[in-house]
């Protein structure tokens, strides 16, 4: 039984951990990490989990953490999130970062893009990008892991087949993407206050949204050239999930069939699932899930492809895929503990 | 052409006046107060406000604003609003509170559950309780109106006929109502945050609801004697409107036919729909309008009778209910400026 | 492992089943019955099924269907249901009907409210009132379930302890619910668009539902004497969820702690949590889950008591029961497969 | 006062026509035609009625009602609504069409798209594209008007200044668009059901949508040149609005200042709002109103533009948008009737 801790237990990223790990046959969590709540029962905070987690949240000792434990996730803010690994690897644990901290292998970009100075820049060229299905070996082999954004995980694993077989053309790329409001986490702002969001829909932060460098490090690393892209996040009136709708010119190798043997890369992965034609993703397919679903609708009048994914902000865009990669950096079945299909209702 | 202010100005209840009075042919809103938000142009805070309203909010004068307007209404927190009712009568013109400041008779009974110290008791007795159905005659002569609460105005319009007829025994009341979340105003808190709302449903503030005093008042009244009742608000995943299930146990004298007979008090009342047997009021069929809804259910097996009011709680549980007082105060026909139908959709 | 079927695959109390069954570890669903559906893999219905379940759904032939599998959910309307259980059984497999069929142990209340003649009436005293926690030995021993109705199991589990105390007067008690979209089924219907259903709230089928005869049954077996009681049902804008308002008035016997000792009954049970004083169950707290949240507040000043439960109509109140029951007759533990926590998000 | 009529009364679009005339100081709706509910007061419909139309169902006899009526707004499928026209024509009315059958100034494209035969092609060259602020003086001059469709305005009003003024390459345009569910009209159907719809979010008609052509029809007119670009439709859960998010790649003569250069051309327009830099449309800055909001961000690093669009799917984009042609043709001022402000709650 591996004993994991979750460090920023009150945030909706540590809920969803707890709700999925209590279910893990492998794992037990014996420490919540809140300084702002310490000696608070997260049942109070959650009371969703009476019966189900009795813990206490404490102040962290990272060092003494890291070695009580055999895995600790950070649930903190970026910059924050950081600055807890190096004791927390030195105490003998291995690490998984659900903040941006580690998720750049260019501590430029990073640094840019997120306005901070990273706390820890000689960790970078260890830490692994936890896609899991883009990265499995490097994972499995990882101490530490920057768990990739929402957005991010469901645009790359879209983009990541049909731009590596060279069937689009990555400057044509454009990501039009929509996400429940758990993404913005647990903190109240104007923007989350139920009767403005209520029935409402919105872009925001249009071509200035951070997790547009994290999906071209990715895109770029597939098309094996820099590539820059066009990406706009929307706020949905619902909790859960994110679907993208994906627009591109394609190429001349292009046809279904090659974007089916493309996407066959996934064929052994238990949480990508390809629609044939005739349908495509909705949210409500992947909720709740470590799902991914992807398909796509080609427009031969206007020379482009339309590639549509879903999944779980909360889950495979965060707890979920964090579970996926532990199981992946302890030798376990990459479905352990994430076996529940998806809600639907 | 009437000249109004409204205090304020950037929370809900002035938006929704706001939104009303732009097409009331018979007012001009000449100044929007914010002390907090002096120099900001409206439609910065409501973007629906732009081709309607140029209005830019401004520091409270109270004696110069009673000096320039003919009515003003106070859409301020209780304690805060009562305090500059002197300064503005002093100035010349009628106010309309939305506050519970002047909704008591009883000081004493106010003091308790609002906790606070009445800033100018001595208007009490002046201010009218503005139920406009119920007292039009001491509304249209009052220069100083108290704005019903919303759950209040929701239970009293369906109580007061078949309590006035002594149709149902007041001492058996018992109100379970449901509201949307615009009631609880603009101001975030986690309670409000979209996805702990979203999907949920809750009672709060069970036997403790500080409507239920603003109830018991108007129902003692038409009750002749003293009546102590139950009331548990519930809030809703909606943005607007309030539902009342209210259970009352009969009197000798029910009976269908007398139900009618006594809710005939509204005949003349543009605002009031009594529903057939058969057919029950519902929040879209009153959404976005000054209409109340009402209907009821005798349940013979048990002695009871279950009745049923819809309203809006911005409408005519708050600024369209004021704006039908205005209406009242200055000899305007009281459906004036308030005549389009619920939206339905 | 058991081989487990459902009859009635396409409806949505059977995709919660498949749902649930699919991280249950003692159970194999073998065989999806669909008269109207046969042929088609269920995975078409329910996307969110893919990877999870491979099933085609098949027609039923019950007799061969008892034979092949150790437990068989019918999930079918009333009426229909019951009429398959004679040749289930004669195969030899337990039957858990989720239909109103055999919830009543007197036959003329149920041909009376369900407006049909039993097609099995000689299969009633044999039948077994599924509610888990109040007759777990006699669940344990049977062979044929009636499993309760959502509403149902929600107001009976919060008031069975009190009026079996004697704390409360059976003849006061008010029932006010409100209930999710699902419990209406997944056939559309114009009370269920969601341009009628969206932001609205209404009471429906008032004095009238045919729970209120399945609550008066279990409540009058509590109190050992007849009771009639007042239950309204409304409809939320929500997918989950029940939550009951009751409301009576308590007896000379009735103090908090009384109340405390009383719901002590529960106290071993794995899917019942008592709130403390000062905080209450909401449907968030519970979805997704086999979890039932009771809550109450004292109301001194009219003699009262509000209690407040709430649960999942598509899982306490129906699929998630119905496992539980299995459980119970196959000697497993009660939350076999029933472990996961509620999802709060 | 002029004399109206409303041809298939009981679709939503009928309704919110009913609502917003209401409130029309200029017309009185006088007959409510639809044979399938002959005989049923609207009300009973539509219960937010009573009290604002007591107006009963009739049956059509359209030339009876082209005497006697000065306008008549046709509600009904296409194919159905044509036919028609002909005999209202006849009897000396003015003919509002809110269905795609007078939309397309080409037969061909019409038939080919809509899969029918036109009932009446003789009409087509007098019938007016009723895209008010881009034809008011045709349509002021007109007897026939073929009003757009709601996707349509709220793309095309967006794009038509920027591709008239050669600031973006309509080769390269995308439009992903997003809708409230009542786009999709009164009928029930399992897309639409709520446990369906509520939390989901889902493109449909990918590459495939009719209004693809009736947006490219208007687009290659105002370029020049015949245009095919891209349309991709998504399904809210909400109740109204459309946004539209529309990507293309800008050309040498763009610049900020030329696109707030060309859309001045909305400068004297009461219905369309143009945002500075900085904030972009909203829903619910929209809502039950004939508003369009349009914004735009340039994204130097890709040489595309982003431009939002927002409007009412019900008023805008059919009721509303129907009664600005109305009062267009009649010679009153365009927004009679229309000056209600967006809800925003």
């Amino acid at each position: 039984m591996l004993k994991a801790a979750i460090v920023g237990a009150t945030g909706y990223a540590a809920a969803e951990l707890l709700r999925l790990l209590s279910s893990h046959p492998e794992v037990q969590v014996t420490h919540l990490i809140s300084d702002s709540s310490a000696g608070t029962p997260i049942a109070e905070v959650y009371p969703s989990l009476h019966g189900f987690c009795p813990l206490v949240m404490e102040k962290l000792d990272a060092e003494q953490l890291g070695k009580e434990c055999d895995v600790v996730f950070l649930a903190l803010p970026h910059g924050v999130s950081a600055a807890n690994a190096p004791a927390l690897l030195a105490g003998g644990c291995k690490v998984i970062d659900l903040s941006a901290d580690f998720r750049y292998a260019d501590l430029a970009t990073y640094e840019k893009i997120y306005g901070v100075t990273h706390p820890c820049p000689e960790l970078l060229s260890e830490a692994v990008y936890g896609l899991s299905e883009i990265y499995p070996a490097q994972i499995s082999a990882a101490r530490l892991i920057g768990n990739p954004g929402c957005y991010t995980t469901c645009a790359n694993l879209a983009l990541i087949p049909a731009v590596r077989a060279g069937l689009i053309d990555p400057a044509s790329i454009i990501i039009d993407a929509a996400s429940g409001t758990t993404g913005a986490g647990r903190k109240p702002a104007q923007a989350y206050h139920f009767p403005e969001t209520d029935e409402n829909y919105m872009a925001y932060k249009v071509a200035a949204h951070r997790h547009t460098s994290e999906i071209e490090e990715q895109v770029s690393a597939a098309a094996g050239k820099a590539v820059r892209l066009t990406f706009t996040p929307h706020l949905l009136p619902v909790k859960r999930g994110i679907l993208s709708t994906i627009y591109a010119s394609v190429t001349p190798a292009f046809s279904v069939e090659a974007m089916y043997a493309a996407y066959a890369c996934y064929q052994e992965q238990p949480f990508v699932y390809i629609h044939p034609q005739g349908t495509l993703p909705q949210l409500k397919m992947v909720a709740g899930s470590n799902m991914v679903h992807i398909g796509f609708v080609p427009e031969p009048a206007t020379g482009r492809v339309i590639i549509l994914s879903a999944l779980d902000n909360l889950v495979k865009g965060a707890a979920g895929q964090a579970i996926q990669n532990m199981n992946l950096m302890f030798g376990l079945a990459q479905a352990t503990g994430l076996s529940t299909p998806p809600w639907y209702l």
